[in-house]
Order: structure tokens, then sequence, then C-alpha cells
């Protein structure tokens, strides 16, 4: 199996309502025909959202489920004052403040949200993980 | 905010066990001196490995939690017969098995398996999301 993740699917409860968070912070969707799904692509792969159950259904799994799912999306910047400024622009755009910009004992400047179905977001000023014009991030070994 | 995200970092119950199961998958860690945190550069992103009460924590989100997450990953390849090939290297790594490969309506062919902490992976030939040399999928507007 090579070492790439193609997509991220999040599962919403209302499409229209989700992609509609993801524009207002400024993205622009892919894939514009597809319905059902919205496509926006992030460098060299892609966030989808899609329905919660079909998701869950897709996947055969059971779509209940409650509390924390275990996984966090990460957007780091590239100054540490952008974290409070993209946090600012989540909330303004309808997302919930999980954890103010805080310091981090690794040397970081981070803070949390969650998006209208309650996914995860940090966003981090991190030093020691470079980050490209291009936006890729770049791990040292 | 721009349009990118940085890392997924997956919440396990044994970071080892996690490790090894990423490593027996043919993956190879990044930021070797980190400890008590895994991480896999994939494209111009990171996937990090992370204990479960921990990344709640940060997030200062109450850690329990229980069913589907509402997150699929998912790992495109470049030809039909590799989904297959892709799940049974899964499986043989420890994975189980959610959904065997099948035709999708959308003209695909797709199965699923989750990881050692029941994060679903999608594995996915699909026509439709071309796959560069380096992995990247370019999404059509």
């Amino acid at each position: 199996m090579e070492q790439r993740i193609s997509l991220i699917t999040l599962g919403v409860t209302d499409l229209d309502r989700a992609r509609d968070f993801y524009e207002r912070l400024g993205w622009r969707r892919s894939v514009r025909r597809a319905e059902g799904v919205a496509f926006f692509q992030v460098g060299g792969m892609a966030l989808a959202l899609y329905p919660r159950t079909a998701l869950a259904a897709d996947a055969q799994l059971a779509p209940a489920g409650e509390g924390f799912g275990g996984v966090v999306l990460a957007h780091n910047v590239r100054r540490r004052e952008e974290v409070e400024a993209v946090l600012a622009e989540a909330v303004s755009a309808g997302a919930r403040l999980l954890r103010p910009a805080h310091e981090t004992e690794w040397g970081g400047y981070v803070g949390y949200f969650a998006d209208l179905d309650d996914h995860p977001w940090e966003v981090a000023w991190n030093p020691g993980f470079p980050i490209r014009d291009d936006g890729a991030i770049e791990l040292p070994d």
C-alpha cells in the first residue's frame, strides 16, 4: 500500500449547510457537477463532504455514533499570528471554538474549532514543520 | 483560511501497535525522534498517530466516544486490480475487512477495511479522479 491518502470524507447531517460553511472559509469546490457530495481539492488530495448515514452504509458500518470520533484535522499556518485570525474566521463562518490559541509544550501555538458537524480542527503554528509556498508541509526525518 | 489540510491525526489506544500496523503496510515514519507520537509523510501532508485520550484532551473534548466516528479516509489506486491487493495487504497486516471490493454506481471499484483502532479506510479505483505519478489526485472542475 503506497504511503498516500487520497480523500478524507467527513460525514455531515446537512450537505448544503456543511458545504456553505467551507465555502464561507473561502474554499472553492471541484467536481461541481457531482450531486449529493461536495469535493474540495486540498493539495494533492480531496476533502469530501457526504451524508453521514450514506457514508456509514458505504462502509457497511452502523451509522450511529456519539462523542469523540478519534480524528482531528489540522490546518497549519505560516506565521504565529495567523492562528487567532483563522480561528476567528472559522467562528464567524459558524464554527464552535473548542479551545482558544495557546502555547504548547513543543514550542507551537495552537487552537481548536469544531465544524458544524462537530469535526474537530486544530489550527497550528509549528515552527518545526516548514510549509512550502504551495502549502505542503514537509516533515523532517 | 487557505484551502489546505496539514495533518490528519488518528487517536489510537496503543501507539506502538498502531505504528507497527502502518509500518507493516510498508509506510516509513518521519520525525523519528518524536516520542509519544508517530508521523508519516503522505503527499504534502502528514498522518499522525497519537493516543486517543491525549488527542481529545488537546482539543478539550471528552475522550469517550463510540460507534461510527463520521470520518472515512480513502486510498485511491491506479488500476482496478489493485483494490483487492491492497485490501488483502491491509488484512494481512492486521486490519479488519469491512466490505469486500465491489462495483459502485459511479463506475468505481472499492472496498473498505478498518485499522486496529477501527478507523475506516476506503480503497478505491476511481477512473474519474486521475492519479499523478507522485500519487496526488487532481479533481476535475
